[in-house]
Parts: C-alpha cells; structure tokens; sequence
C-alpha cells in the first residue's frame, strides 16, 4: 500500500506555491537532476557512440514503454515510448486505417484535443479519396458508432470538464459495428489506472509530462493490442521501427509487434529523466491512488460548493464518470484563475470558462486542497479577479 | 577568425581517447551539464508550468531553428527545430508531393541513409495510388531527374563514402525538370557550410547530435524555402504549426511560415542540450572551419596513403567532392574498426567494408590525425585485427 505522505518529499516543489497543474506538467522529481548529469557526464559524455550499447540506450524505449504499460493495463512488450503524442496519434490512425480498409470515416469528439483532431485532419487531407473525420458531441458518441465508421479517436477524459468517457462500452460499440478504437490517455496515465486490456483498445497513446511528471517535452507512448501488433502498418516507417535496422537494408520490412512503433533516433535525455520519474511510479499500488485521487476530489468539491455559490461544477459528480481533476465554469473564469495564479494557486484555465484543477495524490495533500478553495472562496468574495491586470494577461498553456 | 586550438577546450572528451565519430554522436560540451541543471531546477522545477512563458520555451524551436539556419545559408524565420530526422524527412516529402500534385516518383539513391528511404517508402504505401519511391546508384541520379520526378530526396554527404553531391547542380536540374528538390543535411551541418539558398532547395532537414553535438537523442532541423512556406501542407498537421493554438479552435489552420512544421510539443530538456551546443557554434567562422576540416581529412589521407597500402580510400579526393569524413575499404574492415576502437582510437564501420573516420575542427588535432593513422598502421602491419574477438562482435550503431 503507497503511503501518499511520503511520496510528496519526492518532488522538488517550490515553498509556498499550491500546484494544482499537474494535468498539464507534472513537477521535478528530486532524482531527476542527478540522473541527468549520470546521462550526461557517464554515459553520453564518457562512452560517447559507445553508450548506445554500453548503457543500453538502444533498448529503453521498450523498456521504458514496458514500465508504462504496468499503469495503464498492458503487458509487458506491448507499449513502446518516443516522439511526441501527435505523432503517435498521427501513427495509430493510419494504421488503423489500413486495418479496417473498406471505411473512410474517422469518428472523434468535440470534447477531444483540439491537437488530436488537427492530426486527424491532416492524414485525412494527405489521403484524400473522401477520408473524413467526423466530429460530434461527447454525449453523441456512443450513437454515431455505426457500421460506416473505421476507427474511434477519443479521449478517455475530457481536458476542459474532466469528464471520462466509458471505454469498455464505446469500444464494445465499436467492435460490434466492424470499427476500431484508438484511446487518447493523456489525461488517464497517472491519474488512475486506465485498462487498456480490460477496455479492449486497439490502440492507446499518451504523453508522460502530465501526471506521470517526466518533464517538458517528455515522449510519448503508444500501446497497440497483441491481435494488431504484428499486422499493423507503420505509415511513419523509421529505422529503429525496423525489423534489423543495423542491416542497412534499402527496404523497409518492420519489426514484431509494438516495437515497428519506433521511428528515428530516441530523445535520450528526456528518456533519462522520464527514466526517473519511472522510479516512483514503479512503486505505486494504481488501486490506492485512485482512492485517494477520490478522497481529493471530493474534498475540493465540497469545499468549493459550501463556499462559493458563483462557480458551476463542470465535472460529473460520479465517481466512475470522472478522472483525477476538478473543473468549475465561471464568465471570468480567466480573470478568477489569473487572481488565483496571483496568491502561488497554480490552476489553468481553458476557454471558453472552466477554472481547470488537477489533483495528483503523489503531492497534492489535503492541507493544498483546502488552501485552494480557501483562497478561491476569498477572490471570490472580494472580486479580486476584478482588476484590468488579471483580465487583460493572456494564457500560454 | 575562429581558433581552433582553443574550441577543443570547450568539450568534455574523456582521456586517452582519439574520438573521430563525431559524424555518428558529437562529444559533451562542457556548458551542457549546467545548462541542463538551470533548465530542470530553475526553469521546470521553480517555474514549472509557467516557464512556457516565463522561460520562453514556447518560442525556443524557433529561435534554436534560426542558429542552426546561420551554418546551412538560411535566413532568420526558415528554419524549426523539432521531432526526429525521420519526422522531418516525411514532413518534407508529404509537403513537396502536395506541391507537385500531377506526380508520383520520388527520387533518391542508393548512397542515401536507409531511414530516409524507409520513411519515403512508409508514405508511398500510405498514399497509394501508384506513388512510387525510385531508388539509383549517386553516379545516375542526375540522368534520372526527368520530368516524370516530383521530388527528388537526396542526402548531400553519402554517410559510408563521405562522398559529398552537388546540390545547386542537382536542385537546378530538379527545378528545370519540374521537380522539387529535398536535401538531407546530416553530414553537412557542422562538417562545412552548406547553403540552402544559393543551393536553391526547396527543403532541407538535418539533425543536431552528429557535429552540431547536441545530444544523443536531439531534435531534428526543417528548413522550408520562403517561395513554399505559406503554401506547403502539413501532413503532420500538429497544434504546435497552429496559426494560433491557443485559440483551442478545432479545425486547423497552418501557422505562416516555417513555423507550420512545428508538430506536437517540443523536447524542452534536449533543447536546453541543443541550446548551450550551438553557443559554442555562435562564435564559428565557416569558412575557417571548412579550411580546418580540408587541412585534417588531407593530413588523414596522405597519412593513412603512405602507410596503408592495404586500404583502399573511399571517399573522393577532391575537395568539392566530400564532406569532412574519410572512409576506407578493407575486406577485414569490421575486425579492423574493432581493434581500433579496443586502443581507443573510435571510428566506426559500415558495411560491406567502409572504415569510416570523422573530423571535426572544433576538437580535432593534428595530433588525432597522426595517432590515428599510425594506430591504423600498426594493426594492419602486425594484424592486430585477426583475433576470433574482434571478428565476432557486432556493431550497433
């Protein structure tokens, strides 16, 4: 059983800040520095060319993607980590394409990432021949599963309200109408335990710098379900995803299974560092995060609720039906955040009025949860968010 | 002027060794483990998700695309960093098809990296309808840029022979024969000064751990002639080439520019890598450095000449003709490399028979040159090579 008092000593978080973004990038662990400079100093800088074998660089993308896999329901030799998670959603949709070849429709969700349905246009523009990716509402999903669709691109949970998307019976949906699912973790890995196996994807994919804290810019991962993984045509057919590629050979021929997910050469200081943050997660009981990401949800809920009558829970309020973070609406969401930021209470905000709070139960602790909708309870009584300042900043990320 | 007895100065070469595979993997410089320690502990760990902004990480694979595009002839805007080569190479050939629509051949030769001709391959499948990837020996690529040729896809410096192509003579044949022509800079960023504008490309690509020294695993480079880039399409269609991602908008609209092959989010940590490497090429004079690189591949092969009778030289002896490699041909060539490499001298070996030996100025010595060459000497002349262990091991990259 994790013991979650002790888990925040882990993280280099700076005092007197309450950070409520680890949806959007996980903190320092304070191992990572140190793994980095052993990267750095020696492997890269001591074995040079060498390290590639001598320290196993070549191999850590599966090794790695393995000790993923344990937190999202996937056996090991099934998840692979690299690129970034466009990239693999790019790869995951032109494979499923080409294993479902006599449909053209893509389905997806307007709940989904903006960055997931930009890919998707993209490949549906590459391929012309009337390829379309059909966008509904979340709520309409489950209706437009029908027999003209080839593959499903969702996002298990929503960025904006949290809301979760039940992936057993959209994929059961999909299945019965001849279509594949492709599942977007992003907001899953890390901040519970997703089932890849159980829900039966045929494709997941992720990214490693949220929850799972493995730094800005960090890989993503992709997990393709043992039935496809060796029928699985890579679209982005790079070497390393290559059956012998120190053979040299001029023509493409791709490895067994999940590894011919695997492009071009690994980012192998962000791997140190993912490596790192790996160590914690290695020792992580799903079962018991999930319960206290629960507890820390509900706090905060009832928290905000008896204090601030003006926010709108944008959540669903059952448990099954949502994931590790909290979301109000508000007209000046965006001041209210800023106002927020202001007092060291790190949230986000996304447009068009959701005040976005994510809760990771490796660091968030009771005393962050209450001191959030303290001071949000206090901004709002003072209009605080009412000044020209925290309504004129504009948002990166 | 730059001096080159002083550059070496700047990296972190372990002792005793003679280190010519720079072309394969560049040394540690000796800023990059502070830099990397600023950017995880001041700039992720203290600024965490606002160091998108505060730290202007947003901005970063513009500014790092713009140093690079200083060493390959390109102006400032023209160039982004970003992915792996692999990713780039397809982004460029997806965007040149697109630009020629009437055409299906690709052209590239047998002397290209075999990534490059995987990814080529990978979209001809995914694209169907007759696309053809057409590959030639280097010698007849010119003859075969015919009208037929939507796109040529060429690296500019054969990675085995060091033989360098003739990029304003082979782009100008493109161009009069209707097609677009795709350089891939991997041996010529670093090695000399390639240039993309009086070499009329239409693209260019390259990656930054050979001798731009940024890291195993760092980004790759795009440059997209301004005549294309409002107009090429994005395959990739990622949020970051958004005009504006911010905005969460659901449809894609291509940023201006360069900019629109930026993909998902980029890999901060390695950039921090890439960033204090390219301080060190900030200061370079390339012309100087080109001089520097002529004088020590001439030392090598006249040394080697003179004392090497059994090896046969690869690479071409005219300067405009190579880059800044030296490959030899010997039958025994993997055993030669590996009793080489166990007294420290590290080239490395490419079948069938290539010796192959980069040369770097920023750290190279004439005194490398000479230990080299006479280490060479003294293991073909006492067969040092002819041990069961040096024949039996496997080389990984």
């Amino acid at each position: 059983m994790t013991d979650f008092s002790k888990t925040r000593d882990l993280f280099d978080l700076p005092k007197g800040v309450t950070y409520l973004d680890g949806n959007s990038l996980g903190p320092l662990p304070k191992a990572t520095p140190a793994r980095m400079q052993k990267m750095l100093t020696e492997e890269w800088g001591h074995h040079l060319i060498g390290a590639w074998n001598a320290c196993d660089w070549m191999a850590l993308p599966g090794h790695l993607g393995d000790r993923i896999g344990r937190l999202i329901g996937a056996e090991a030799g099934q998840t692979v980590i690299g690129d970034t998670l466009s990239i693999k959603v790019f790869q995951a949709l032109a494979a499923a394409l080409k294993l479902n070849p006599t449909r053209k429709v893509i389905l997806s969700d307007s709940g989904n990432f903006p960055s997931d349905l930009y890919m998707a246009q993209g490949l549906v523009q590459l391929l012309g021949q009337d390829y379309e990716l059909r966008v509904v509402a979340p709520e309409e999903v489950e209706t437009n599963i029908t027999d003209e669709i080839a593959v499903t691109l969702i996002t298990e949970v929503d960025y904006r309200t949290g809301r979760r998307h039940d992936m057993p019976s959209l994929t059961a949906k999909a299945h019965a109408n001849g279509a594949l699912a492709i599942w977007d973790l992003a907001h899953s890995a890390g901040a519970f335990a997703p089932d890849v196996a159980a829900g039966g994807a045929d494709f997941a994919v992720g990214c490693t710098y949220k929850y799972l804290n493995a730094g800005p810019g960090a890989p993503a991962f992709i997990y393709v379900a043992p039935r496809h993984a060796d029928h699985a045509e890579p679209a982005l057919a790079g070497w390393l995803g290559h059956d012998a590629p120190f053979d040299f050979d001029q023509a493409y021929r791709p490895a067994p299974g999940v590894t011919r997910m695997r492009v071009g050469t690994p980012p192998v200081l962000q791997m140190a560092a993912l490596d790192a943050a790996l160590d914690i997660w290695d020792t992580v009981d799903m079962e018991a995060l999930r319960a206290r990401s629960l507890e820390l949800t509900d706090r905060f809920i009832a928290a905000v609720e008896s204090t601030c009558p003006d926010l709108t829970l944008a959540t669903p309020r059952e448990h099954a039906q949502r994931g590790s973070q909290v979301s109000f609406r508000h007209p000046q969401g965006y001041a209210i955040m800023q106002a927020l930021i202001a007092q060291r209470v790190i949230g986000d905000f996304r447009a068009p009025d959701i005040l976005r709070f994510g809760f990771t139960p490796l660091y968030t602790t009771d005393a962050d949860v209450d001191h959030a909708a303290t001071t949000l309870a206090t901004i709002l009584d003072q209009r605080l968010w009412d000044t020209p300042e925290f309504q004129a900043r504009k948002a990166v990320t």
